[in-house]
């Protein structure tokens, strides 16, 4: 039913590393059908059935599997169970799985005069969140996320916002401490900006107020947010830390307008794994533009915590969930130490599984050796 | 439609300062109807503008605005855009809107003996929750939230609570770390307080106890909490830190139950707006008294973390937009060294804006000049 | 309407000690009905109610209970808050109550070899949630939560799981940083352990790696981690630090899913105290397998939180009230140097309360002198 070659460009192309997850597929036919059974796991199978067998009726120990031994329709239920994990594997097989669209592409500035100009322009689209699953967005430049804005403390920015939308709408720097009349917010430090109407925003980045920001519409925000007006707005710092210094710098925007449960306008399989080779040290900038907290697990390895919405925490610290609520980013840092491929998901589990299997904020971080 | 001198008492007469908001509505009328018109920022407009139409039409950029082009009914749509902002409009302009009844004022104790007697009865009344929103409410001395109470470390404290609600009812001093019969939990700790009942608390608030605590009811809480019946209990410490030192003590309790979504016992236009001049320190206090977090967000300025349920964090740590959980008080410090009106709400934002414009957990810090 | 001699084996009888709840017990005929009645505090209470008298009508004081004056129905009010009370009495004086089968019991792993092995069954059970309150359960064991594993940072584990469900399943060491192919999670790391098979997991515990850890199924997990398949995997460390060493170390297992607000399985009263001796240092391991936030309440002493995830906080924090969102592990510390019972909750008081009294996320913590 399933089989490697005939998913070219998915998981294990990314990954590109024979893992034990080959191996098990290679050996998954040595999983018998019926009571009893024993599934060895890739390494030392054999030896590992054997003590299995050891245990499998300890003295005192608890009864062994039954089912067959009930009477039960074996067969039917084999059947709906395998039906079920079809659904499952479908899904993971087909991970990353293409669609049109990509959110988060860098968006270089045009110089002017030392001035880093970024154009927007907001407009209805139709956005693919998942294979074949279409939805209405508005969006930046096309993309959900928005188009990823990084300056540097001190920067004199120019942002020309185009509003191509059916309504008004403002953009707040979330997380830059600017001038209130360039701060967004219609009726309190400008006109909103109507239908066909432009509008720039103009400011020097504050030195100190580097980090992992965003962008975002901020009227009739809780749907225009929803419905993917939202970016990041990345600071680098003038003089990073060295706890900065990494190999890959991932951005993770979480998403729960809309579109349904979304890492970076996407839904899982069309989620995009985040890739390392064995060593490698990566930042992930997870930033929350939804209404609901996800606190978000990888598996395999830990995550150390440096920032939050920018700012230094007074010491890094350590966790495999982290909980994101909405409008706050957190900066961490992950040491890719451990080959193979780890699930990275929220860990609210009805945003990532059903009985027909994952979806919604589901990835992967893939360390190749 | 809208007019400064319309509305005494508002937004602009609590800042008393020249902002560049009062700017941007004497030049609102530069804004033109139509495909690409630039809306200019307020200071430097012309100069800005000119920029702008350097970028608007830079090689190989993105297409311009097209609605007009697009042949679509301009004239409706901007209609439609006006109509909704109008709505958004009038919601600001009316901040902060005059409503009945004002929660959290300060209860000055009797002294009987060296004994700080406070009085509180609960009473189920009506609440203008909003302008012209009228809830019913249970109430502590017809406030809500209730009379804030002040101690210091040490004192003795007497609470006479009278109960003229039609149900039972008790107090928790969430927070302190009382005697266990003074706890406020019926049938564990005392009987229930029956309607028509007073029942005395009695107790020293135990050195090391300081901070921002919270009373309650802890009988059918989850309907008497959501109904009013909550306030603030702080406990000034003997020896305050330097970091406490600040010009305004500021307490923000956040509620989300019968009410709605609330702040100080109010949703927007009706919240009162945090004031300070600047180069002022402010502290925050924010209590949530709901059923659901509330990550509130300021915008402009960042908030120093200091206390969490009035205990010391190890070290203070910055951010902008702090998760509040049901049950929790952080305790934060803001410099107000950004003048200016700026946002202060829910980063959740169903709580906080609708198509209507912005309500419930809204609020505004303006730093004057 | 209520007798401690009724219920043996009650809360009064775990706490074994002669507290303020008992007194007021006895002095509750005190109460007198009727409308300004004082309800006295248990100890000094003549002298209390005196000062009380001296209160209760100061001089420009608001007016006092008046419900009788009104010409309401007294009768009736307070027989309807009489019904309510009665209810909520009933859930207390029930607690702790009796329920068929308790989870998190410690598994003696068997030795094999230098092997630490467990054995775990999948398999559909009934459950008695709550007193007579049966609903169909997933359990490891059959148990909710699944047995207690606990091993040392080091060791080598064998974990034999067989599968007795009707559908696929697959377990995930959440925390532990395994080798790849041990990661339970069907078509990435494993294929699914069908009905009726088995399947075995081996591996050696990193050092560097102690904490509260969880296992749980990782296929269909929204529903089988709901209906509780899930237990606690506790490492200990090579070395503890001086922190750890406690006199009673507590397990707090929050899940939200088919069962209802649940801790260890139960819902109050039938949720088990925790309890300790005057003086005493206790441990707590939150970990949270549902799908929503809950912030545990403790009444009467603060909390001093060591680790999340595992893993050491820089520096240990206080609270009273610490927010867990799904999938995390927080370890926390009290000093148990208030004698009572306490009240221990979820602060979402929807999860822990409702008008016919406490349900749910409810327990206590019982420091006897």
């Amino acid at each position: 039913m399933s089989n490697d070659t005939k998913h070219p460009g998915t998981l294990d192309a990314v990954a590109q590393i024979p893992t034990s997850r080959r191996a098990f597929l290679r050996t998954a036919s040595l999983s018998a059908v019926g009571a009893g059974a024993l599934v060895a796991c890739s390494k030392g199978s054999v030896a590992v059935a054997q003590k299995a067998a050891a245990v499998a009726a300890p003295p005192g120990g608890h009864e062994t599997a039954t089912v067959a031994q009930a009477g039960a329709p074996v067969v039917n239920r084999r059947a709906a169970a395998d039906a079920m994990d079809a659904m499952h594997e479908k899904g993971i097989k087909a991970f990353p799985a293409k669609t049109a669209g990509k959110g988060n592409q860098p968006l270089a500035p045009k110089m002017a005069g030392g001035v880093k100009v970024f154009e927007l322009t907001a407009r209805e689209i139709q956005w693919e969140v998942a294979p074949g699953q279409m939805v209405k967005a508005m969006a930046y430049n096309g993309q959900v996320p928005g188009p990823q804005i990084r300056v540097q403390e001190g920067d004199r920015v120019r942002m020309v916002v185009h509003n191509e939308l059916d309504q008004s709408t403002a953009v707040h720097f979330h997380g830059l401490e600017l001038p209130n009349e360039q701060d967004g917010v219609p009726f309190i430090t400008q006109p909103p900006i109507k239908p066909g109407e432009s509008y720039i925003y103009e400011f020097t980045v504050p030195v100190g107020n580097a980090g992992s920001h965003m962008y975002h519409s901020h009227h009739n925000a809780a749907a225009q947010v929803g419905m993917g007006l939202l970016g990041a707005f990345i600071v680098e710092p003038n003089r990073p830390r060295a706890i900065e210094k990494v190999d890959h710098d991932y951005l993770m925007v979480l998403n729960d307008g809309a579109h349904g449960y979304t890492l970076n306008g996407k839904g899982f399989p069309a989620t995009e794994p985040l890739t390392a080779r064995l060593g490698e040290k990566i930042r992930i900038r997870f930033m929350n533009e939804g209404m609901m907290i996800h606190p978000m697990h990888l598996h395999g390895m830990h995550m150390t915590v440096i920032d939050k919405d920018g700012w230094a925490q007074p010491q890094p610290w350590k966790c495999d969930t982290l909980n994101i609520a909405p409008g706050e980013r957190w900066d961490v840092i992950v040491n890719c130490n451990n080959p193979g491929t780890w699930a990275f998901h929220c860990h609210i589990l009805p945003h990532a599984e059903s009985e027909h299997g994952m979806f919604g904020m589901v990835t992967a971080l893939v360390v190749a050796k």
